[in-house]
């Protein structure tokens, strides 16, 4: 995976995705004291930068490979944008999500003509219907986030990200199963000038920070977190890439993403999921402990997604 | 008011407002039928294209009007934009707002350093209290939606409109106090190729619907709609402007108000308060029972505000 990898996948998605709008807020720049530029893949084609990784996956596939299909678990946004990919581009998919996926979700696949199919809310349980359909249909199984292709399309995202701000000091993702961050932080290495990836993660499934402290991946044995998104850990695809290129995690409490969440809502007027709340509150905590390292400098943030169930909303 | 009074005006307010963004939806395009373009006035300052109106009114004070401040009432959304406006120009600002205005309205007023009087929820406690700050201080009382000067400030949303879609066929508006859709339909005229303006109003405030019936302006007995921006009624400055360049208004219940909030918030992923939703529930409204008028056609949504009190959701 080098500059041209990342290129080349550019170009190839180009015509099945969005270049997402770059917002700024005057207000979060204040709080902040800092300059933050809000990469809106929520405004991306079903909600979510996944659609990147999915189409890329789904490009690379064989003739062969393509007559039978693809198979994916995930909690959401993985798996619209699995449906919707597969629908442009004409092949089937196989999608398992687990029942606690928000309703919206849920809904997104079946309307982007995905066939669903409900497990119980286990990592594992997910990994065995998938493995199953896979072997009763010939379907190729994409994994939402350790995938080579999947990770360097995710990184797609940054990559537009610096082409519209080229002086970036940093960049914010959310860590979930690191396939965003991996390919930002791919992105940022080959794009950027002295850029720094830094990853925003729930107190609650706080995996990615205890697997770089303790240098192997480590699990959750709880996610008690609104963010549905970043339930998931790491695999041995993305974590090696993140070892080497992301420069911290910052941990966030669940009143802090609410907050975040809440304070873009209403300053932004925009939606964003729990999900890329983490991310403001994870740069809003940083700013405020360590305000010398943003002054006059220039913040991207990766807004990963807008899928919210609005008959559910924490406020 | 002609042609030049609008881009004059134009100018005038220019440094101190955003020109905001023009967004489509292909999911909306398909529900309606047609091609909607939304101009975004929920990304403007202060989350509303009121501050266009009050912005142009103070710049237009004489520098002896300028010492003695302003005065207006609002349920909201100009209330903060005189706030924001006065702020940004150096004067004082009163503003009488009903003790039923939206939380963040009243502290998005506060905020912007405006002194903020409540007042019983009625047209009658507004003025009132408005017109005695006005003896006592001596500030120059400014009328949201029934003053020229606002109404051609108003207008500059939809001038900005048409310079990026110039082939519009049709402008959807809210219509409350009908500063918005009057200057709409001025810059429709001046800048429109054959474009007609429609007002959405809700039926529970559908005073401007019967005034055109009537030929006079006709009030309102009751005001039960979650569209809180449009609950006042038309003013001798805008009805006849309203009169005389307004094709229909299309009436809608509260049903489809939350229907259509719902459905550009999820669909969209940005915010819009229920008065804005009234507008695109009035075109999915028109566009079901009058499909051939809007095929092949270019339809421009004022969307005219973002803020809304997000503890006090209808979903």
């Amino acid at each position: 995976m080098n500059k041209e990898t990342l290129l080349d996948c550019h170009a190839r998605i180009t015509p099945y995705i969005h270049d997402t709008p770059v917002l700024t807020s005057g207000s979060i720049n204040k709080i902040a004291d800092t300059s933050v530029f809000f990469k809106c893949e929520n405004f991306q084609r079903a909600g979510a930068y996944k659609i990147r990784g999915a189409t890329n996956a789904i490009l690379l596939l064989s003739d062969e490979q393509r007559k039978n299909g693809v198979v994916t678990h995930s909690s959401g946004n993985f798996a619209q944008a699995v449906a919707l990919a597969a629908k442009s581009l004409g092949i089937t998919a196989h999608i398992v999500m687990p029942s606690s996926a928000p309703e919206i979700k849920k809904i997104g696949v079946m309307e982007y003509g995905g066939t669903m199919y409900e497990c119980e809310p286990t990592l594992e349980a997910r990994q065995a219907m998938a493995d199953k359909i896979g072997r009763e249909t010939g379907a190729t199984f994409l994994h939402p986030s350790n995938n080579e292709n999947v990770i360097v399309g995710q990184g797609t995202a940054a990559l537009e990200l610096l082409k519209d701000i080229p002086d970036l000091d940093f960049i914010f993702c959310p860590v979930g199963g690191g396939g965003l961050i991996a390919g930002s932080s791919l992105a940022a290495t080959y794009f950027g000038k002295n850029c720094a990836v830094i990853g925003g993660e729930p107190f609650e499934a706080d995996d990615a920070y205890r697997s770089l402290l303790s240098g192997k991946i480590e699990g959750n044995d709880t996610v008690n977190t609104i963010a549905d998104g970043l339930k998931t850990t790491l695999g041995d695809k993305n974590f090696p890439i993140i070892k080497e290129h992301v420069s911290k995690i910052i941990r966030v409490t669940e009143n802090e993403i609410v907050a975040a969440m809440r304070l873009v809502w209403e300053r932004m007027k925009i939606i964003i999921e729990p999900s890329s709340a983490v991310t403001v509150a994870a740069l809003l905590r940083d700013a405020k402990e360590n305000p010398k390292n943003y002054l006059d400098k220039k913040v991207g943030i990766i807004i990963s997604g807008g899928n919210v169930d609005l008959g559910n909303l924490p406020f």
